[in-house]
């Protein structure tokens, strides 16, 4: 097997790079879709693109995607990529690696002389993380065609913005039924992606191969009671939003220790209260719950017996509330032929590698309604990610990105 | 006795137009100190005193003192006002009743061709709210000299900004040793308020005369767990900073209906999560808990088991903790002559009242370090306040002004 030369400095230099395009201070990147920091980062990535000499285009959601053209561009391609959007106070190796990573993949791979017969092709999905629109993999959703363009124009932030207000200002003015994309684009697509958790590095390995997604559950609710001033408003009448809310916030965390799951996880993540002064009875609260697991009964389980407990709770304490499932999605096992291509050019190489279940959510989950996709892992320090202290070393890195390219130059081939 | 005339057209035109300076859409009203829409208000507020032909000065706080001279100017002059800020979406007559009220009461005395013997001073305190200090009754505390000249320099908003550059910044550049007041500056002061709270419309009263003001005690909690992916971290290590708060708000609840005081009240008004997006576990949460009874003892007795929950939930959850007791402040008593010169002028005006205890937190807990004090309430639709829904009526209100004018003149010549 030809060995790549994968050019270590040049890839962590642009990782580094790209992580002062942020909304917080270093070591914490906070990169929201179309805020002025992506935008800036979207057009340093284009020079990235171009100087690599691939083609590029962009699509109404700001999807962005670049192709090295193979020797029968006819042929669906071999999809790679990953997403640069980041949650507040958050670490620069989430997405990022998976989308310098497979730039520095596709070079290596020019640079090599390798000319694969299928394209082979780099998506920067927009907005992978669901801070801005409470969706998470906005732009595969879209791609995938699981989110339609009535559903997009529909969509607000939480400052009241239209989204295709937003994406225009951004400069994606085509039409959003031009987004999702045909299943004959891709052949396969695999995404190299920093683990997020502690197995790798607890286990020693060098690489992971991820053979299912866990399927993710998210909910926003609303809770309404009574405001009034915290001093002269005496407890029996009160309608308290706050209070309501911290007993769900208690059934959530109890929810996933008693599904008897081992894999069962359930965060209230965002919690926000109205009108948030120490002297007024919180009128209104807004939470937004997080519910996963890698078997879809035990995580149904956890979603239902969470939506009894608000009816339970407000009730009780006559709290109106508004209750959206925003997604409730089915995990995706990885196509077999990709995780036999990356198990064995790991092996060749001489990597120590585990297959694995990804917990965490990723846009391949969408991907694969597309064409058979897989995921390759490398280690997490600590298993820390969306925080600032968020690491991978960068010949961890390297050697994730090595087995990415030889496994895409074996599947362009096919 | 004299008949005064008020012109309520006027004073509640100028409610009105008060309440259009203003961050929030109307019928809500937020209005922060130091704010754009403060330093607007405060210039059209000038505008009225001047046109009353009052004297006017302010101090290096904010705080703005407009005085009616006496006949014998040598004397300690009697007091009365309260604040116009306003916490978020709130509503249009807290505190704003006191000021503009205050300022219709020395013009219906001007109009009677009144001359008091003594001065008679309204002030506009500096933010009762503690909306941005996240401490109640800044400028009366400050007057008083329980908030000294170093306490002041060292305070910072939630953003970091200083205390100091924001009320040099607004214009108030004096030094911070001018504020406090000599105890001989006022004989008395005397507050008109609405009651936020049900009792007078219970009961169908149109005054009521405060007897005393209960004791509010505020702590500042901030909790540090540790982050993470929330769809990656598995529970079992988890330090999650928002389920330790929400135990903490739920024992909040139960302190006020386990202390056995009907009057014990206890609130969680402000609860923020960080980083607060829906798939990371929250690493750091702050409350602000605000605990009041009448009785201090009682009081103190909640807060004493709240600040030892916290320490069971932390040590259990393993979760680092800042606690701050911002105030912990004493009841504070009528003056009974004040008490009884407002009750004998409600009397001869022939309107229905009742003496009873203030559950909310006013500058006239402060004043009463200076001098004599008293509060006069008018009622409180619903008992709403601290929301856009806060309603007295026109005439309600008049009556509350015509009893604090009449009060005044009579302490004035004393």
């Amino acid at each position: 097997m030809t060995r790549l030369s994968i050019n270590t400095p040049r890839l962590i230099s642009e990782i580094n790079q790209l992580a002062t395009f942020s909304d917080a201070p270093a070591p914490a990147v906070t990169r929201i879709l179309y805020s002025d920091q992506d935008q800036a980062a979207r057009v340093w990535l284009r020079q990235r693109i171009l100087d690599a000499g691939l083609t590029m285009r962009e699509d109404a959601l700001g999807n962005l995607f670049a192709r090295l053209i193979g020797s029968d561009p006819t042929l669906p391609a071999v999809g790679t990529g990953s997403h640069i959007d980041a949650i507040p106070h958050s670490g620069k190796y989430d997405g990022v690696v998976g989308v310098l990573g497979g730039l520095e993949a596709i070079r290596a791979l020019q640079e090599a002389g390798i000319k694969p017969k299928r394209s082979i092709e780099l998506v920067m999905f927009t907005a992978e993380e669901p801070t801005r629109f409470g969706i998470g993999c906005l732009g595969s959703r879209a791609m995938a065609g699981t989110l339609k363009p009535a559903e997009l124009l529909a969509m607000t932030d939480s400052d009241g913005a239209n989204l295709d207000d937003l994406r225009k200002g951004a400069g994606f003015t085509q039409s959003l039924d031009t987004v999702q994309l045909s299943p004959e684009t891709y052949s396969s697509f695999i995404e190299l992606h920093i683990e997020q958790g502690p197995r790798l590095e607890r286990d020693k390995l060098q690489i992971g191969i991820v053979t299912s997604i866990a399927a993710p559950a998210t909910l926003r609710v609303v809770l309404h009671g009574d405001g009034g001033h915290a001093g002269a408003t005496l407890m029996p009448g009160r309608r308290d939003a706050l209070v309501a809310a911290s007993e769900i916030v208690q059934d959530v965390e109890r929810a996933a220790h008693e599904s008897g799951s081992p894999d069962a996880v359930a965060t209230v993540g965002l919690l926000q209260v109205h009108p948030g002064a120490v002297n007024s009875i919180p009128s209104k609260v807004t939470l937004e719950i997080d519910i996963r697991d890698t078997r879809l009964d035990s995580r149904d389980g956890m979603v239902d017996r969470v939506l009894a407990k608000i009816e339970e709770v407000c009730e009780r304490r006559k709290i109106g509330r508004d209750v959206e499932v925003l997604n409730r999605d089915d995990p995706c096992q990885s196509g077999p032929h990709i995780i036999k291509a990356a198990e064995s050019v790991t092996q060749e190489l001489g990597y120590s590698y585990k297959k694995l279940v990804s917990r965490a959510y990723h846009d391949t989950l969408f991907m694969a309604q597309l064409c058979p996709t897989a995921m390759i892992f490398v280690p997490s320090e600590n298993g820390y990610s969306h925080r600032p202290e968020e690491y991978t070393t960068d010949e961890e890195i390297a050697r994730g990105v090595e087995v990415l390219a030889l496994t895409m130059a074996k599947l362009a081939n096919e």
